[in-house]
């Protein structure tokens, strides 16, 4: 009999990746295409569907599951992406079921990297738990009772948007002192030349232009015990554990799992955070939450959280 | 046919209230008996059930529901209440079944009140909302898609205890600059004595002992236009205001009801808190979420919320 998987996609600015998963979370074929020559997104939903047809693999394709920046859960479609050619709203899970003739399902991309974790990563089992992804902002999905928590517009879940410092950084958003300003791969950057300005401390990272500083050169500069880049590590360990406790308060995880380049920095940005999140908690969930990082791999980690959305909606 | 009720149960340190309930939110019938003076639990729900017995009601019993401080919701047991006699850990909604021989429910206070707004209040029909409940501290019980958000151990829902204020003020649960300590009828009355302390604005507030002073007190000087009163439902607002902002970023609800002492100030409290609500809200939740006061009659909202309980859970 042909093995069951599923449609991943992970739509991107430059690139949409596709791949066929199975239940258990493996890739049985991947491409990608280039998401900004397809003027009209119907023209990469039937693109995709050449390309999957060509494969001669032995599987049944039983649904589609999309991950997208400005995804709408709810409604399926992808709403006013700043980073996308397709303006106003995309109904893309219909051009989907329209061409491949199953289901198919959105949601954004911090949901589906919540969603591939708890399929196929190191949230296994686990029914109430929040998913922080660490790239250029702070994204987040938040599991609780075994479902990814939509809120009323399929929008909630924004824990890079809570304000942290009053009048802090500018944010994108328009607003001053959203977590994402601090605790983030733009953040860290942020708070080592705000350092360098500070001191006299010596450091590597005076060598670099502003623009080429990067989340991993921070990093590499704080493993060679650069005192600046160890102290930029400590600054956003605290303001992001400060913020997940907080979150705790209210929604109660059993786990906070941690994805995304900052988050490969190892303990350099686990202890500060583990440390703040642990002294400003409150006492009745106190050794009760773990901070963990996540098991996906990451070049696929989108993928996956888009076939585990429709794997889960399957059941 | 007799008319199906639920017993709803509320446990207060002085005294417990218990009903019994239709479906529509109409008490039948209505007692209260002073809870310290049953050394043992058991007794008490011995003596509830005596005093329900002699009621010559046409009634058909099908469920007990109960509010209580430290209830946990997934073991049914009240636990280390600070306020009762009864130390350590009570399985009372196994004592209800065990002498009534029916199914029974507990939750904390909060959530009650959450689950009574959504049945008989001003949550009807809501999936997604916040009750706030303004009293001597501040709770609150989030719904989540129609559940109450539990959360992994059952203690979820403690907006009282984020933290806005770094080094704030000192907070009952041991840490410091809780939301409580600011929104709530002691944290008022707290910034009425630092306004007092850090002015000379004349202030009819000025003529009461610190131990006298209450939220009614405070509400009814503001009423009369005193400054010093007025500024402090604007503080008070302002810090209810701005965690709301945040909260609303992580669980996207559609509405937030005020419940409790201070929210039977109307405009008073109302209009500051929408103001810094709005003013500090993310973009996609502009003009989405309502700020809107409880439905519920103050002095039955925690029986009517402790029958709402077990009746969302017999369906």
């Amino acid at each position: 009999m042909a093995k069951e998987v599923i449609l991943g996609i992970d739509i991107g600015g430059t690139n949409t990746t596709f791949a066929l998963v199975d239940r258990e979370g493996n890739i049985v074929f991947k491409d990608n295409i280039p998401t900004n020559q397809y003027a009209d997104a119907r023209l990469l939903v039937r693109r995709i569907k050449e390309l999957i047809e060509k494969q001669p693999q032995n599987v049944k394709l039983t649904g589609v599951g999309i991950g997208a920046p400005n995804g709408n859960y709810y409604k399926g479609t992808i709403e006013f992406a700043p980073n996308l050619k397709w303006s106003g709203i995309i109904p893309l899970t219909n051009y989907f079921t329209e061409d491949f003739h199953i289901p198919a399902f959105l949601t954004n991309d911090a949901n589906a990297a919540a969603l591939g974790e708890m399929l196929f990563g190191n949230a296994k089992g686990m029914r109430d738990f929040i998913m922080v992804t660490l790239g250029t902002g702070l994204g987040s999905g938040i599991v609780v009772n075994g479902q990814v928590l939509y809120g009323h517009d399929g929008f909630a879940g924004e824990l890079g948007h809570v304000i942290v410092e009053e009048n802090g950084r500018q944010c994108g958003c328009g607003r001053k002192g959203c977590l994402e300003t601090y605790a983030s791969a733009t953040g860290i950057k942020n708070t080592v030349v705000n350092l360098l300005g500070q001191t006299n401390e010596q450091s590597e990272l005076r060598g670099f232009k502003f623009e080429d500083l990067s989340g991993k050169i921070i990093e590499q500069a704080a493993s060679r015990g650069d005192k600046i880049a160890l102290k930029a590590f400590g600054i956003t360990g605290e303001y992001l554990g400060k913020a997940l406790a907080n979150v705790i308060a209210i929604t109660s995880p059993e786990a906070i799992v941690l994805f995304g380049g900052l988050a490969l920095a190892g303990d350099l940005i686990f202890k500060p955070t583990e440390y703040f999140m642990n002294k400003n908690i409150l006492k009745i969930f106190e050794h009760k939450v773990r901070l963990i990082p996540s098991a996906l791999p990451s070049n696929d980690a989108a993928l996956l959280g888009a076939a585990a959305l429709a794997w889960k909606e399957l059941g």
